[in-house]
């Protein structure tokens, strides 16, 4: 196994701003030698998801930076090229968490096993994985919408929006989209199956969103932050719930925009609307929920009640310019880098 | 009955910041016959909190403003001079929202005989009314403190913060405590158990604080907002749960801060940090959750396990200036206006 020659993306720079391919760097090393209770896994398909900017930035969050020179970290699907392992065999199909390579050595402590509910394995990566499970569990525990009661969701046409809009419809809700451009409202609203899409770039989107909600807004699912959350904040009803899982407006910015500071008026609609704002990292949930969610979501995936789009790039070479464009919002579905072939 | 005379004091002018004086004019009137189904009230005392000063503004929120030449509004304990009401007979004590007036005639629907388990009853104004069924709820219902977590809270001395760090103390949690002035905090640490309490004014606050929670904050009881919370927010714990039941540092702003707009830091802390915010308003929760209140918390009083510093203050008219003093921090304890004698 020797002879493997692995391509790997790294950190060449922290980023300030939006990130530029020159923040990444290819390098080309041979795998070494692969060790008594390790598996050697070739890469197929390498998921992209907007949290990756953060990890590239020192700045403190729930994770520590990334090293710069070190690999960019990322779910995967993998086939296991060769194994000396007890647990996995050569031509295994898994999910971990190798990140931006075309192979990657474990010792199978972050590996599953493809579960068998799961017929297109590209999926792992999205609906029947952390993104849709970051829906499922934001939507139902914390979120936890009413029959009959208005959820709204940004980047209604990505890999969680999608799927946030989905359950919420599956659970006797209306579902309200936003995204960016006529193209994905008008697969949000005729594919997806929610109750409407509006386009945040329109002019008059706040009074749009405001029109297509008569009733107010129950549930905030709050992926994006920035100027969706100011348009949505006057239209929460008392008792509205926000689960926050991401905040993509924010990442790429080097500083707090100007005044006046909007936080007294933040709280005070809190508090006189009675709202309960809550963040989550769904990595805390894996070991209670997953179980629970890949039960629920392969159900409702097999019977066609849960669907996404998958925007395929092909290469790894192709990765760091797919992901500046999922931060700027140029994706249309859940981006997956095909690394090699299945 | 018809030759008693009313003192009330009625909304004169909206105020433009903090209240002044001009703001509230006396009025005196003849109150009328006694109509048949009702009853004459006559206030002993009068309860001033700072959610008053709220309903004084035209400014939406979540009770419609009192109108100009309005009586100010506020919790009573009254005595029943006569009654053409079956419920209620002459002499009886009971509780209500008649405010800032000398006599009231009332139908009987927002009257309550005092309960039998108050003993004081100034004290169904605070510790057994409205604040402190409001530290109960929040602290319990929302804050949920665990045994040996750490519980915050501002005006430690007032009303509700008092009470909210005593029965933090009695769920097993460490209680720190945020005052104006040595003499507060002493109050606070020696009369109420808190395990510390800070000055807020001193001007190495921030550095104070974080030294007396060594291990961060878990529960943060909001009841003030402004520098208070942008202090303790680099100190919540992941999973921190805080409750917003007042903001008393906003209420008199005439307008927001200036910048930077720090609502993208909010925001992107309580995601990494898994922070639950929420609001809530006591009025919303009499009907489910009063009655258990009350019986823990007589229970908790008659034990000497929660206490409560009254200020009292003589007579209505000086109900104006005590609001004002309260508004601006300068009360110590639940201030309490006796407008007659028992």
């Amino acid at each position: 196994m020797s002879q493997v020659q692995n391509r790997q993306i790294v950190l060449n720079a922290r980023p300030v701003g939006a990130p530029k391919p020159e923040d990444f760097r290819i390098e080309k090393h041979e795998v070494p030698e692969l060790p008594a209770g390790h598996v050697l896994l070739r890469t197929i398909y390498l998921s992209l998801d907007p949290y990756m900017r953060g990890r590239m930035s020192d700045a403190p969050s729930y994770a520590p930076p990334l090293g710069l020179g070190e690999v960019m970290m990322g779910g995967t699907v993998s086939r296991v090229e060769a194994s000396r392992h007890p647990s996995f065999n050569a031509g295994d199909l898994v999910s971990g968490f190798t990140g931006w390579q075309a192979y990657a050595l474990s010792d199978g402590s972050d590996l599953s096993l493809l579960d068998s509910r799961i017929n297109q394995p590209s999926l792992a990566l999205s609906v029947l994985g952390m993104p849709g499970f970051t829906a499922y569990h934001g939507l139902l525990n914390i979120g936890q919408p009413k029959a009959g009661e208005t959820v709204v969701v940004a980047s209604a046409s990505g890999a969680v929006g999608s799927v946030v809009g989905q359950i919420a419809k599956l659970k006797g809700a209306r579902a309200m989209g936003i995204a960016g451009g006529a193209d994905k409202c008008r697969y949000v609203v005729e594919t997806l199956g929610f109750d409407a899409c509006i386009d945040h770039r329109a002019p008059d989107f706040a009074q749009q969103l405001a029109a297509a909600c008569p009733n107010g807004i129950d549930v905030y699912f709050e992926n994006v932050g920035g100027a969706v959350f100011e348009t949505v904040l006057p239209l929460l009803n008392i008792g509205a719930r926000v689960p926050v899982c991401g905040l993509i407006a924010y990442y790429n910015d080097t500083q707090l925009p100007q005044g006046p500071n909007l936080v007294p008026h933040l709280l005070t609609q809190i508090l006189i609307r009675r709202i309960r704002v809550e963040g989550f990292i769904i990595l805390d949930h894996f070991a209670t929920g997953f179980e629970s969610f890949l039960r629920d979501m392969s159900g409702w995936v097999a019977q066609g009640k849960v669907t996404l789009r998958e925007e395929f790039v092909d290469g790894l070479e192709q990765a760091p310019q797919a992901l500046i464009g999922l931060l700027a919002g140029k994706n249309f579905g859940k981006v997956v880098v095909r690394v090699s072939e299945p």
